[in-house]
């Protein structure tokens, strides 16, 4: 399984996901699933992928050969905008799954994929969209500011509570390592390093960018202080009151 | 969907149950989950259940009426164990399978049910088993000391990190409500009133019993406690400090 998340915030784009792949519990591997293209003063594009590690390897693989073929087609260094990025990805998975989806069937592997795609090109403000297997995708909002893939469920009650769009990069990044630790202690299968990055708006180059393995000093950190204050918090919860006020049977 | 929690404590047992279902978002009603049995003196069993709804209706069904026809085949009134208990109940799913899994395969509905039994019998310890869809079950032991059933990661990682069986019966019911209100928020399938009762070990009788829908003064001021403490608690973490040791990209 795989846990990626990406912010869409006023001060600029927080992206990370986790690095374990696993085909059962007996075959687990170590594989990036974080892909950046910057070129610094024009374009920071952000791919982080979930899903079946055939389709997305492929997708980068294709947007890789595209960019060096530059035969007019759009590639990620000439797209004009990141929609443009995001309907470019939408065509290499659609030009997979015509490829492998019909063997992948017979095989009963289902042609599953996720991209969050994020960052700016110059000219246009950051964005961020969630792609699907079928090539469709959305784009975060003012209301969302925020898209998960793989395994989200344990990692979205944090998110919903504190992450609005005025968060600040550092409060994205928090928050992010936090929803991490929440999914990587109740899932075997989503696991450290986690690939980080955080982009400043308008700044057009790559902020923060770290592999945070388990030992990192700053995530066991958070980790703790989280973890005890979680502890402290819930401590100083008022004990059930309902005696006053007895419910009939 | 559904959310129900059972906890098996040292103290004693907690279990809470949502009570939406839904074929659909436009399709919702309000159905109890939880089934209790209270001899006092004699026993306390506590049923929750998820999965389709006509199926744990059909097991509520037949131990009620294994009950009134007392023609000595076991009946929660005198299964002399919590085991004899689960048993029973996977007997009836079988028995449901038996009588209507082809049929709802032919119709593309899976057989799905999970059911959470707790309670104590005179002679015996307080249990808590999960039974599968299948007839065949697992009993919560000192490491696992808590069962989920549904729509379960939302609330699992506040669960993992606080709940131990040393924990006091106040505290489950903390827990259990903390970990309805991030199911909740993240997950429109799962809602309030919240079916919660408490068992306290060898009292053979139900302790607290309640019906706590969203305006229920306890449960709205422990969540908004634990919503502005987490908020207070995460602002107080330290910004990310990875300047000083720049990684290679």
């Amino acid at each position: 399984m795989t846990y990626c998340v990406a912010m869409l915030l006023d001060a600029g784009l927080v992206f990370a996901s986790d690095t374990r792949t696993n085909a059962g519990v007996d075959h687990i591997a170590t594989f990036r699933k974080m892909t950046v293209y910057e070129k610094p003063g024009d374009r920071v594009l952000v791919m982080l992928t979930a899903g079946n590690l055939a389709v997305s390897q492929s997708v980068v693989t294709i947007l890789n050969e595209n960019t060096r073929a530059d035969d007019g087609r759009p590639h990620v260094w000439n797209v004009p905008s990141m929609f443009a990025a995001a309907r470019m990805i939408g065509s290499a998975l659609r030009d997979i799954h015509q490829l492998d989806g019909e063997h992948m069937k017979q095989h009963q592997t289902e042609f599953n994929a996720s991209i969050l795609l994020g960052g700016q090109i110059r000219g246009e403000p950051p964005r961020l969209f969630n792609i699907y297997a079928a090539g469709n995708f959305i784009e975060a909002t003012t209301e969302t500011p925020y898209f998960q893939a793989g395994e989200v469920k344990y990692g979205k009650p944090i998110i919903d509570r504190v992450i609005t769009r005025k968060s600040s990069i550092e409060e994205g990044i928090q928050c992010t390592l936090i929803s991490f630790d929440s999914t990587i202690r109740s899932n075997l299968s989503v696991g450290t390093p986690i690939d980080l990055l955080s982009y400043a708006r308008d700044s057009l180059r790559v902020d923060v960018r770290r592999s945070i393995d388990a030992d990192d000093p700053y995530f066991k950190d958070i980790k703790r202080r989280w973890a005890d204050g979680l502890r402290e918090l819930f401590s100083r919860l008022p004990d059930p009151s309902w005696n006053e006020s007895p419910q009939p049977r």
